[in-house]
């Protein structure tokens, strides 16, 4: 199969028996994305996103209703056992769910395995193994950088290495759990030593998050031309960190208590094919930038591997809540600010034959636009804490203060297709 | 209970009916290590070490051999379920099996759960959650820094904050799987652009690990009082790493690549319980160090926080193989050489609320001597790589070649007490 090529379950056309997903802005019959459920009262199991309901695919495998080679990866509480199955397997069940949410002739049984979404809860969709995080934003690697050399903000292996660490995975939460703010040690510049207490400069950080599907053996690199094939999905992911924390322990191996307190990801898996119809060509290398090396070049990955996707931030002051006020957005840009492809990153992490499994997690790094407009962090929109931002309302912010709810969105759009959501990632922080 | 106090099963009069087992280097009657293991043509369940042989521990669960509150716990095939149970469960079980190991009243119906180690499998011991990796072993990190800054080796940071940084879980493997050499960009200082290849500089780094034993929730540190009850045992642990790849991409967010390509362990968890003879005091810092900051100052721990442990390092090459002669050893020296404590590794590590989950292993970084012989890398053995070092034979090596063998050792040793040893970590280097 050519990747890359739409099918009828991206017809924009198609409508759902489900009234609530036509036109819907995250979950049309398009999207279709995979999550762990609880309905009222029930045990967490595998669930599909359609409009304001939730498809228990649990129930429909039993009901038989589902494909035969996917039936058993669809019970138990977490979608590890459907993200190892090969895409091919995926994509059938994909076709089926379209088909029995879309032909009416379907919705009377399928209602029995329909509920709610309002009165479910939402869990993280995997178990995850490893979690890594990336740096590919250029712009936000750019604005970081120079805060602190003016001159030469970029490291030279950044044009050449898509540079990541390890984080921790047993502190990832889904949307809507709330944030501790973290204790640590921070070194004020004009302090002798080291103070230990609340973090001053807690920040959020806007990322996109990316679901590993089969994983590869140690010691067996993914080329990039079959990078492809291990992405089962996407996310949203919000790297929250504590700047005063990061500045006094990062040297010399790397961030460990400034971001390791939590991260927050929204807890829809949106499929990589859902995503096929907003692919688009890897935006051209600035003149004078040197071509990725070979084993991280490939023509249809450079021509159809980045993404057709708005990221937004916004925020909800304990103040803005109490008056009934919306999320205020604090920036907005596209997800092809990213200086590698989700392919390139795949393909890097296991170039050392470091072996990757279903459910593990990428992140991105922050995704920020070059203006101001599209920064993906406080310590970017408020120059390092130097110019704080003015809410509406008055309220000024360098960065995050108690109560304070941070949501990230996503919007997949394309002419000629339905756009798509992420649905919220989304909480709040809370006094230390 | 003092968390120092020895019992009975430390006895070094108590023999065990198994007759390697007395006087054995590794696994006398008082170690009484739990790992993984499998018998000729069986599944993995768990064991523990007792001499040349290994007790089946799920056949004596099953035999209702063993205390009820771990009996369930010594079913699976890891031993998550068993580091979870609170310290005074593991010490019940300790303390029968040195019973039924010791009185030869049981001799009979034991030996029907007794396996001859050389007939059997060692697979890791547990599910690893997250691991982590630290940085506090203070020689190694002056001879280190030393290269890249002679006037001031430590950061400013090193005397306040337990350096540590998140590793690979999934790539970690059991003394004697193979290390595939690996693939990776480095940048040779004459060139303008970095290449692509297998790692011209690949080493191993003589640790410490640390198995976490209960954990704590997300958003609730542990104190540096309670440290001590969420360890649930030791191993040994080769960080092996490609310093070529390292000093290419480690800026600005740490190692990578260059670490998480393998991570070597030793099979046998050996326990808290076991180690409680060995406990000694953290040596003093130097004159003019800070104290370390209240959430990290524990008296009993400045007094019983340190072990008394030897490690040593040997390598084998294909050459000395050949010849069939014995491993030659690289360097030895004490875990005393530990800045902070494992208990304040703990503690710094959760300070921010990052939750430790049962099963996550903890390494300490490189714990190197202050003079040569008790180097723990060859970075610092070869001096970077200036000064080759000249083996028996009359091979020499700056870094590893493929055929090499890297076998680490630790011998826990005190006055009155029998000495307990870790058993190999061992593994050889393949080609790329």
């Amino acid at each position: 199969m050519i990747w890359w090529a739409t099918d009828a379950t991206h017809d924009p056309a198609r409508i759902s028996w489900v009234d609530s997903a036509n036109g819907h802005a995250d979950f049309p019959i398009q999207n279709l994305p995979f999550g762990i459920f609880s309905p009222a009262g029930g045990a967490p199991r595998l669930g599909v996103a359609i409009g304001d309901c939730i498809v228990d695919l649990l129930a429909c495998a039993n009901a038989d209703l589902l494909p035969k080679a996917v039936a058993t990866a669809c019970s138990g509480d977490t979608l590890n056992a459907l993200m190892a199955l090969p895409a091919s397997a995926r994509r059938a069940l994909r076709h089926r769910l379209s088909d029995l949410l879309s032909d009416s002739a379907h919705a009377g049984r399928m209602k029995l395995h329909l509920h709610d979404a309002a009165d479910c809860a939402l869990h993280l969709p995997a178990r995850i193994g490893d979690y890594t995080d990336f740096y590919v934003g250029i712009h936000h690697a750019n604005n970081i950088g120079r805060q602190f050399r003016p001159d030469n903000p970029l490291l030279p292996n950044y044009k050449y290495v898509p540079i990541g660490y390890h984080g921790r995975a047993s502190s990832v939460r889904p949307s809507g759990e709330p944030v501790r703010r973290p204790k640590g040690q921070r070194k004020p510049p004009e302090a002798d030593a080291p103070l230990f207490g609340p973090s001053a400069r807690l920040d959020y950080e806007l990322e996109l998050g990316v679901w590993i599907g089969a994983g590869n053996k140690l010691g067996d690199p993914i080329p990039i031309t079959d990078a492809v094939d291990h992405i089962a999905g996407f996310c949203l992911l919000n790297d929250w960190s504590a700047r005063d924390f990061q500045a006094w322990e990062y040297q010399p191996l790397g961030p460990f208590l400034a971001k390791n307190f939590q991260t927050t990801i929204s807890p829809w898996v949106v499929t990589a094919e859902a995503m096929l119809p907003f692919r688009m060509a890897q935006p051209a290398r600035p003149q004078g930038d040197p071509a990725p090396l070979p084993y991280l070049w490939d023509e249809a990955d450079q021509r159809h591997g980045a993404l057709a996707l708005t990221l937004e931030v916004s925020i909800l002051t304990a103040a803005m809540r109490q008056r009934g006020d919306a999320p205020h957005r604090l920036s907005s840009g596209p997800a092809s600010n990213m200086y590698w492809t989700v392919h390139q990153i795949v393909t890097h992490h296991t170039s050392n034959g470091c072996n990757l499994n279903p459910g593990d997690l990428l992140g991105t790094g922050t995704i920020s636009a070059p203006e101001r407009g599209g920064y993906g962090s406080l310590m970017e929109l408020s120059a390092g804490g130097r110019e704080p931002l003015v809410l509406p309302g008055g309220e000024t912010r360098t960065f995050l203060e108690d109560g304070d709810e941070i949501i990230l969105k996503a919007t997949a759009a394309a002419p000629g297709f339905a756009p798509i959501g992420f649905g919220d990632c989304r909480a709040r922080i809370m006094p230390a």
